[in-house]
């Protein structure tokens, strides 16, 4: 027979067993965190009309899409989860309750450049609250209270959500007169990081053609840190100058106001006015998300508030806010870094259940009382030596082994063995999956990240 | 501005909320149930060298399939799960042990001609148990205790598995020497129970040009019935004719002689001789599940038992049994006979926090506390009028709402309104979480399909 050679693409992330239940674990996370805070699933479809995908057309998105014909239709693979939210929103608006919630966790498609953990499909896990004309300033001051429980039950305790506004900058911008070149501006600052102050000053100076004083305006006002109420202090400075920049500032306070009672540690959340994300549908608060000791990573989560989420399908004005984690590029990374935990349960069994007589059925009834009290358990049913039994056990990570022989079936009992201490126990069914248990429930509880 | 119609393409499923958690609940009893049985998840990707997807070739398969070009590559979306496993399991043979047990929940695309019922994106979720070189006849004598077990967890009761074997049918095809003819046979004895017994026998001897005697001896062959043990007696009249049919004999026995060591009930399985499965690379064991109440859908729950999972990858025999659930028909057909339940929690939340006074703070600290103790709690933010914010309640389906005015803040307490029964009590954080979960609870253990 002619033989294919069984190859996965490159671009696309296929686990073995061990990262996939990693990578479950932190999905499940996700969904559970996501569901705390009062968000309900959706599921879109991965295809849709390529015109229901392009409507805002242009720019990257159309030369990396997935496109093509079918019979006489034109379609394309999401590329992100917003646009599916836009469309699903505008056509159920009439069944939906508004603020409409929802989180989504789905692949996504983009052909990109293939390169070293640079993805064509890969996971998003979304949220987003859209209101119906208006919605308050609290569902922005919310957002870092998911992000804040959803790394902590992920395993991470050194990470900085940082904060600012749109409004704000703009306003500042406005005030300075240098609205035009506002994006410019963003965009040059946004090197503060890379090439340090003096020189993106000679770019604003060089490059923007901005008078040096402004310039250091610019410097000085990205420069404000300290604490958040020693930052919000500071800007109270601008304050009354320009009505945007007012509002934003206001927005801003609002946001951090309530941190401790949302019960975010002033630690693990940061005022930053560097930050600006680039896309231009953001028109309030913006986060991103940084791990402290990998801040060459970028953010792991990012989002903001935006005015008007479904404009090219609908006239109804739909603000929100959403976040978004590239959930395939985090597990990547983390990969890489080392920092997914060895602890968590990556066997596909809590217990493996070895026969060492002919009849079985003594075996299948153990195998059977042991997942009726919860554990996940398997029946290793091939007729092979004792040795290779046990190796399967080892191969597979199984923390309990039953083994189950003559004197067992005389005596009414199993013989049950820890994997990881070598301890062996001769138990009855229930006294065995309660020992079980022990280990089983500690591993299961074991976050999936250990820093 | 000119809008696009926000639509999604026919043939895909987008479900509201409310039945997108039936979806969620009916996907977690499927994982839960797998795992319990130790299969590990996986996830392959959707998209394929067309290379891969197609290498066995021919037929419907490449009529369906979605293949388009994107830079210099060939690409297909999966059509199943089975190739993709098959894909993985050849590539990654080194790395995994065997037998290697994999469940995947994930979607497939076929092109098929748009009608009512039939998607073109659909979940499907798969079992298979693989083993290098052989598999031990236990792992298909398992295979009923898994369905059972889900569907039961999902709330069914009314359903019978049905088993048969390839090497029974094809023994007794055999020792009547209508070997050549058995695919025309099976497919035209498919028809019995649309047609009837006379009508069949008619169809054998005019389309297949079988004499008279030989028809009847298929059709007493297919008209075995009774118990388990009853119809395995009449069989064992052909025994010492063919090998292959003692063989078949021997496995239909292994596989019905654990029922009940692992808990499958005898209501709940039959061995039904008139079933084959069409697919040809089903070797022995076969099965399929049918709801006693509806018939007319078919079965929800197929597989078998093959001998060569990988042929166009490697050379490696790799012999495996699966079973796989149409998961989005089987969601559409629940529907459609309105069999999901009404008692599955399909809420966002557990519990609706709303603030009757100005400062926040209070409310955000109780809906904090809710979350703490587990509950999934939605704090509504939105200045509105009362009764807007409790028609939002109504209309979102929250179990229970909290209340916090003035006078709750004065007595350190929260106002708490079941929303069922109208109940309200002015309770603590903890004894409103308790309280609260009491119904939360017993919703949450409800089986999403009621018969």
């Amino acid at each position: 027979m002619n033989r294919v050679k069984p190859r996965t693409l490159s671009g696309f992330m296929e686990l073995l067993p061990e990262d996939q239940m990693k990578m479950e674990r932190m999905m499940q996370i996700l969904r559970e965190t996501y569901a705390l805070f009062a968000f309900t699933p959706l599921d879109t479809p991965v295809i849709e009309a390529a015109e229901v995908l392009l409507a805002k057309g242009g720019g990257e998105t159309e030369k990396q899409i997935y496109r093509f014909e079918k019979g006489d239709s034109d379609l394309a693979l999401r590329f992100d989860l917003t646009v599916p939210l836009a469309k699903y929103v505008a056509a159920h608006y009439a069944e939906l309750a508004f603020p409409f919630r929802r989180y989504q966790i789905g692949k996504v498609y983009r052909g990109e450049r293939a390169q070293r953990g640079r993805f064509r499909e890969f996971y998003q896990a979304d949220i987003d609250v859209i209101g119906d004309g208006k919605l308050d300033i609290a569902n922005e001051a919310e957002i870092p209270a998911i992000i804040y429980t959803a790394f902590s039950r992920l395993g991470l305790k050194r990470f900085k959500i940082k904060v600012n506004n749109r409004k704000l900058l703009n306003g500042f911008y406005a005030m300075n007169g240098m609205s035009e070149k506002s994006q410019d501006i963003m965009r040059t600052v946004d090197k503060l990081d890379k090439v340090g102050e003096v020189k993106v000053k000679q770019m604003l100076v060089d490059e923007l053609s901005m008078i040096p004083s402004k310039a250091e305006n610019v410097l000085d006002f990205m420069a404000i840190c300290g604490s958040n109420a020693e930052i919000l202090e500071r800007l109270e400075c601008y304050r009354g100058m320009d009505e945007t920049f007012d509002c934003g500032l206001d927005e801003l306070r609002a946001v951090t106001e309530h941190l401790s009672a949302f019960g975010v540690p002033e630690e693990n959340f940061s005022v930053d006015l560097t930050i600006a994300r680039g896309l231009d549908y953001y028109t309030g608060t913006v986060y991103e998300t940084e791990l402290t000791d990998y801040p060459e990573i970028g953010s792991v989560c990012s989002g903001g508030r935006y005015d008007n989420l479904a404009e090219y399908y609908t006239d109804r004005q739909l603000p929100g806010v959403g976040i978004s984690i590239g959930l395939t590029r985090l597990f990547y990374v983390l990969q890489e870094q080392k920092l997914l935990s060895d602890e968590v349960m990556t066997a596909p069994c809590d217990v493996l259940v070895i026969p060492m007589t002919e009849n079985r059925a003594p075996a299948i009834a153990a195998a059977t009382a042991m997942r009726a009290a919860g554990l996940r358990c398997q029946l290793y049913a091939e007729q092979r030596k004792f040795k290779v039994k046990m190796s399967y056990a080892d191969k597979i990570g199984t923390p309990f082994t039953v083994l189950l022989g003559e004197d067992e079936l005389a005596e009414g009992v199993l013989t049950v063995k820890n994997m990881e201490t070598g301890e062996q126990r001769k138990l009855k069914d229930e006294e065995a999956a309660a020992w079980i248990w022990e280990t089983v429930r500690r591993r299961n509880a074991e976050a999936p990240i250990r820093e």
